[in-house]
């Protein structure tokens, strides 16, 4: 830290992202990428934007806010485009949270929640997952606090039924209960439709995952016309012209390509059930994930030490060196292939540790 | 505002970008974009990016943090890469400003600076320009505060030589000086030659205006290393991935094709040299603007009335109805056709006016 870094920052841990290394080709299973790309008509559009990149994007997302309202069901005024989901999670923390509003979210889920309430000094709160890894509903009733919840969870992969869902909603009135459904497509039912009956619900989604779109940067909230309205004015107050064209362009591409996408997410939850039945077979025990990864550890060894040892083969996947999730790895669903050879190099190295 | 909004967010005024209208077409002056296309490597840099998009972008921007301190001579721990060069100037806001140090800046500015310092309840304290919108360098010496700097100014367009930035840099050795550097290349001397000097300067840049990727969304910070750790741990906090593929990959084609950007100055600077003699022709005064746009009023109509005739005859220029600039017009130099268009439209509204 320089000396002229505010105060307000000396105990900041900011969030590290998943390694990209380029030293050599490796096996990426370690960031819940998709193995395919993004729809050719995402890509086709994006492409017609570029002779027309001297001029700004649209800081209000015009037609891309009306293809994702008709999209979802959902009204206009109802959703906000972001770069991606990080910054409509980043702008909920800024606008619903306070010194009064503290934020709450499972002491195991998605890392950003944390990082982004310490940049902003929102005090928090953590809640113990019980032993399976599994959200207690209750846990969060009545909380007086911002509620985030992954659901599908991460790394858990577990989902919290939608009636949960509600329920917290409805039991959390006067406070914003914030849904991240990074990964409701691999096997969930999302929170868009309780939209129209609870003020106080703000459901984010990404492109990154099922849309495959991580490198486009984009997400978006959906919520009642109200709290959009709140999260446009920290918008226009931090970063106005936030999403840009090519992306606006290959949004509205991939939505008008749901095909595509169905036929990927049918793939990927194929090979998610494949996946965990030949990892059961080798001994690993699973959560149920409904995810576009797989969370497992095996009792012969632990989480750092195969994803070492699988880094070594040219596979990445990723390790938590959590107190409670430190026995397990994380691993993306990728293609047959690839699993395939991730498998083989799973039973060479329990082999080699017998 | 939702009965869920940050009580701290009361009195937040976002910033307002500059008009889109869709209603017809327009010749559009009024937002200080290239009337050029992005350099063709630069298109094409991106497109070879579209079919990948499903990886993450890199956190780290390597690639580009490479180019850029390769092309401007620094280091790549001496740059950032940001969404825009709002984002630098908001992280700018976020690491170097709070209670302690709050941000100071002329009253005639990049209306986005005190935006920034409302939404993270930063005090601020404007200082106004002299009577010919020029900054008195002193009026910053010694000031305890966060410096802000627009070189050239806007909507001014006037420069400050680089002799007196230095010397509000060396005068304020405990508190950075951000000096925004938008609009330099049409004709300003960089600060960014002072870099290895002065561990509290830091430069932004945009890739908005002089390489036509406005629509892009691409800028960056270039400054001490210091200073960008701390910028960066910030970033990473805040939106860790923030610069998409596509952008990053135009961005190193636009570095790698200068050429193209020095014809297209080349360029503009004829046309403003132009647009202003013959605006001065008409009765118009106009500042020194070393920028894309000229800031100029006439002594028989308002700058609003100008504006909005001007928009009945389809051209968009920029109007700003603050206390002392509302006699003026902002008008982006734009191609000569368009700026004859302007000018014929002008004629006609003297006129009819008379």
């Amino acid at each position: 830290m320089s000396r002229f870094f505010s105060d307000k920052y000396q105990s900041l841990v900011p969030y590290v992202p998943g390694e990209q290394p380029r030293d050599r080709k490796y096996i990426k299973l370690n960031a819940n990428e998709s193995p395919f790309p993004p729809s050719p008509l995402a890509q086709s559009e994006a492409m017609k934007a570029l002779s027309g990149l001297q001029l700004y994007s649209d800081a209000r997302n015009t037609a891309l806010h009306r293809e994702l309202a008709s999209f979802y069901g959902l009204s206009e005024d109802q959703v906000l485009a972001t770069n991606g989901s990080d910054e409509i999670l980043d702008l909920c923390m800024m606008a619903f949270c306070d010194e009064k509003h503290p934020a709450l979210f499972p002491d195991i889920t998605y890392g950003f929640y944390k990082v982004a309430a310490e940049v902003y000094g929102v005090p928090y709160e953590e809640i113990p997952l019980d032993e399976d890894f599994r959200i207690r509903p209750g846990d969060y009733f009545s909380s007086g606090k911002t509620v985030f919840l992954a659901n599908p969870n991460a790394p858990s992969g577990i989902i919290l039924p939608l009636s949960d869902v509600e329920t917290v909603v409805a039991r959390n009135p006067d406070t914003v209960v914030v849904v991240d459904e990074a990964y409701v497509d691999f096997g969930g039912e999302s929170a868009l439709s309780l939209i129209p009956r609870y003020d106080n619900l703000l459901v984010t989604r990404t492109f990154s995952k099922s849309r495959s779109m991580a490198g486009a940067r984009l997400g978006f909230g959906a919520g009642n016309a109200g709290l959009i309205r709140d999260l446009s004015a920290v918008k226009f107050s931090s970063n106005p012209y936030n999403v840009n064209l090519m992306t606006a362009a290959a949004g509205i591409g991939a939505l008008r390509d749901e095909a595509y996408t169905q036929k990927n997410l049918k793939t990927i939850v194929e090979n998610r059930a494949w996946l965990s039945r030949e990892l059961s077979k080798l001994g690993f025990s699973l959560t149920d994930s409904k995810t576009n990864f797989v969370f497992a550890r095996h009792p012969a060894i632990g989480g750092g030490a195969l994803t070492l040892a699988l880094r070594e083969r040219g596979i990445l996947i990723r390790h938590f060196s959590s107190p409670r999730i430190e026995d397990y790895v994380r691993i993306t669903v990728g293609t047959r292939e690839e699993l395939s050879a991730l498998l083989a190099a799973i039973k060479d190295i329990l082999e080699g540790s017998k």
